[in-house]
């Protein structure tokens, strides 16, 4: 047995709003009370300091098992494609000691003092490395206490049908308990569609596992896959399973073309996650947003042998969001602060992710005065809950 | 006559070298010796702490005069088009006290928090508040002992030629000192390019001012008026005094015709101002530096009516460059970094500005272990010199 113990988290603007005390019991917000209204004997009472609340962040889309945060410059090389890359990476990772422990550990740590409390990562799963890596990531967040939740997207980085005996490890990532399985331009790397999205499908279908499938080809060809896609998910039944990250394409096909689509997505529960690159086309996020299909936001690799960018701060990339499409209105900013947190609760298998009673306590206070604010100047986080715990404070991890 | 104090800035890295002392007499740098080799008795001597050192940032592109930022947030309203932006502007900022001192100074305050020690501000001129914004900037700059020194532009935000009388504030300006005239979209605006070019082109060839012109037409509209400018800045001898800001047109042309510009540019002295917008079209950014073309950076407007972005650090805007750009080598990030800082000098008439002798003693120190690191994070300032005073420590302005 569990002794349940209560903490206020008092005076804080959920959402901007009116001042409140939450109410937490162990992990889980209990109560969400007009401030001051009452406060059990013998709880811990945190100041919260008329400080902005927010749920904890959620990042849709890390990479967090393959950077080198933390360790010394690594000067980029390699050619700028994506094929490129891939090479790249796999003959340098190995002396940087990726995927380590450690190297994971410094990156969730990251993503935690930037109040993200909940993740879901894409982890290269290849011939190399086979399925270490998502080992490296469950052990990272079991020495945080799991203040960071993580799911698995077993990744095939370096391409599936091209490589043989990858299906086979997607395969067992999916046995053992990965969440989802990845896949990665099926026309472009694999060149091969058909195989590698039967592939997956087959494997999704068997284990009941998600597919969340990296796509970065544009215009028709990438329609074309979003089409196969489609039809499999339909015919599979895969509904609610199936989530599309970048997908550049979408952004840029004729308006007529995208509505078809997003009313398939919605149909199916296929849903959209984007790392706001700064010069993609911008999504037709208001359509996908009135149609029902779910946009996840993520932070991408962080300082990897992909590119030295990024910093964890999935606020900042819910600015870049907002910038790339143009929000300049106080209701926009606040659905971009949604997908930033509580609508993600699908990208972490969460039934609720919000600032109200039997939601987790994750929980971020920053000094700004209402949510746009606090989105387009990305302040530093206060105070951030998870669970229930004081997790970090003032910008510093305190686990 | 001035008694000149000795200040040792000591163990810093300047741009992420070897450790040195930089000796500041007064306000200007008066030598950089390696670290500990030798400190003249009775110097204050700060530690530097081996942090990463640039010379103070350069604002090429400010807006300084017309921000709220500090007053209670001010949810946007207006069209989405540069005419509704600015007829909501005129209506909307007197219930504002747009322009005054105190909301310039905080502005600048927030400038020099973030490392920023010079800056070249457009100042709206027109019929409503004449030169009452030029009045108000020096004021507040004044008011900080000139820790951030300012220049000034004269800005027709409101149009030139569809005003009668602008053109006479300008000349005014110009005649009472203000280093630049500004202009704005001759065609889309004014819908006169001739009539406002020759206007601006006048003014600057009579009072020996620069101009430094707002363009945001795209494309052919965008090229005909470089045409137009070269040609005038060319019979009027204006060389080194004609900087063309935003500019979105350049990186759209194809390769020939940016090409043949560039060669008019640099020929002129023609610089350019980018604020690196998410979604604009890079700009052929290596050809200008081999070209010898000038690039400056800039916030644009912080927190204004027309938009309710930015926050003022113009180590961000350097980010969004690099990203913008596809920056990933680091003589990449270098170069990036110097159009932040030392190759800015033109835009705030220095002869030079770097951690040299003979340098105005503005410094940024910020923990990183290079230049790259510094770019991709854009760390807080852990202290900033401003002409050799500490004007900033952790973040937090001191004047």
């Amino acid at each position: 047995m569990t002794v349940s113990r209560t903490t206020i988290l008092a005076s804080v603007r959920p959402w901007g709003l009116d001042s409140a005390d939450l109410v937490i019991e162990g992990e889980a917000i209990a109560a969400v009370l007009p401030a001051g209204s009452g406060r059990p004997e013998g709880a811990e009472v945190i100041d919260g300091r008329g400080l902005l609340a927010l749920p904890g962040l959620v990042n849709a889309h890390a990479h967090a098992d393959k950077s080198w945060w933390g360790a010394p410059w690594v000067s980029y090389g390699g050619e700028a494609t994506t094929q490129g890359r891939i090479a790249h990476e796999r003959a340098e990772r190995g002396a940087l000691g990726i995927p380590s422990t450690a190297s994971t550990e410094r990156v969730l740590r990251e993503f935690l003092r930037h109040g993200t409390t909940a993740v879901r990562s894409h982890v290269d799963v290849d011939l190399g490395v086979g399925l270490d890596g998502i080992a490296v990531l469950r052990e990272a967040s079991a020495a945080l206490g799991d203040a960071v939740e993580v799911e698995v997207v077993a990744f095939p980085q370096d391409g599936v049908i091209r490589r043989e005996g990858v299906l086979d490890l997607l395969d067992r990532a999916a046995r053992e308990g990965a969440e989802s399985i990845g896949g990665l331009d099926p026309c472009l790397i694999d060149r091969d569609p058909v195989a590698q999205l039967d592939g997956l499908f087959d494997i999704a279908a068997r284990h009941g596992c998600g597919i969340d499938i990296h796509l970065h080809a544009g215009g028709d060809l990438g329609a074309f896959e979003y089409d196969l896609i489609v039809d499999r998910t339909r015919r599979a039944g895969l509904i609610g399973k199936v989530n599309i990250a970048h997908g550049f394409a979408l952004g840029q096909l004729p308006p007529g073309r995208q509505q078809a689509l997003l009313e398939d997505f919605a149909e199916l529960g296929i849903s959209w996650s984007t790392v706001a690159p700064i010069r993609s086309a911008p999504l037709p996020w208001v359509a996908m947003r009135e149609g029902g299909v779910g946009i996840g936001l993520g932070t991408d690799g962080v300082r990897d042998l992909w590119s030295p960018y990024g910093d964890g701060d999935l606020l900042r990339v819910a600015l870049d969001f907002a910038r790339l499409h143009g929000v300049r209105y106080d209701e926009d900013f606040a659905q971009v602060a949604r997908l930033a947190t509580s609508a993600a609760a699908p990208y972490v298998h969460r039934e609720v992710h919000d600032l109200v009673p039997g939601a987790r306590a994750d929980v971020v206070l920053l000094e700004a005065e209402n949510v746009p604010d606090a989105i387009v100047r990305a302040p530093r986080r206060e105070l951030v809950l998870a669970g229930g715990r004081v997790v970090a404070r003032a910008g510093d991890v305190l686990v």
